[in-house]
């Protein structure tokens, strides 16, 4: 609901607007929510536990690991794109983030360094890449989806150039 | 000078330290720069025609298309990690680019765009990329080059998204 209205009007709509679509008193959101700040960050954790569900049901259920990864990373960069607030928290890396936040930040990254880990246990995924890197792989990706002249083509190039020979062989009807 | 004081010290050394390290009388520096806005798009200016040229070099010298391709691409990279100033400025697109810097810019374009060609018509390099695509992947680059998990492997990595299967062959030895 908050992140509608974030989504379609930017960060800077006030916490009176946003009651007001709600149908809210002023006074019941801000209650709950002493700053707009506070709101921001319960509403980003909401969607980072959200994409972490995404992201471990993906560790489970997606039979070839290196499909699980790669589209648990689309789904995380779509996610970001589509959400500002998303986005420059994610971007944050660990400094400066809400508690609120922090938390299922770290479990979006421990479901993805898991799929990561599987991927190159099963062969599909070059074995010199590192879960730290995924982080500066995602920024990078958001820039090749956001970017004036970006697109998603660019972005399925980035996740191709993670993949072994094998893994690009497997992924080949799928890839560009 | 003024570039490696910019490089040093940030975008926020005034006019008149960048002249008293020159050696220069303040007002000397003012005629020439009226504002220190305009001095930074001097620099960027003179960096981004350095840059052109080198890549140009390249499209002459490199006897392989593809590696003067994937060479050019590692220099501008490298060049805007190393000024904030030009990143800034290269990332700015055709918006909001002084004349100064656009015209370089817009040479330092054609010679990628340039390679890019002929890369392609050589085979290294996937026929699907265009060369509106090269301003979205050199700001993705940057991203994995100056992310705090970034690294030179990342940036390779993607370079190495861009070839096709001959072309990875080809390069192989060089590769990550």
């Amino acid at each position: 609901m908050a992140g509608d209205a974030f989504d379609r009007d930017g960060l800077t709509v006030s916490l009176d607007e946003i009651a007001r679509r709600a149908g809210l008193g002023p006074g019941t959101l801000h209650r709950h929510f002493p700053s707009k700040a506070a709101l921001i960050d319960a509403t980003v954790a909401a969607r980072v536990r959200d994409l972490a569900a995404a992201v471990q049901a993906r560790v489970a259920a997606v039979a070839d690991p290196t499909d699980a990864l790669v589209d648990a990373l689309t789904v995380v960069v779509d996610q970001g794109a589509a959400s500002h607030a998303l986005a420059d928290r994610l971007r944050d890396g660990s400094g400066g983030i809400d508690a609120a936040v922090a938390e299922p930040v770290a479990e979006l990254r421990t479901a993805l360094a898991t799929l990561l880990r599987r991927a190159q246990q099963a062969g599909g995924v070059r074995p010199e890449l590192d879960p730290a890197d995924i982080d500066a792989l995602l920024t990078a990706a958001h820039a090749l989806k956001t970017h004036p002249t970006g697109s998603d083509l660019l972005v399925r190039l980035l996740w191709s150039a993670l993949l072994t020979d094998a893994g690009r062989r497997h992924r080949s009807a799928l890839a560009p």
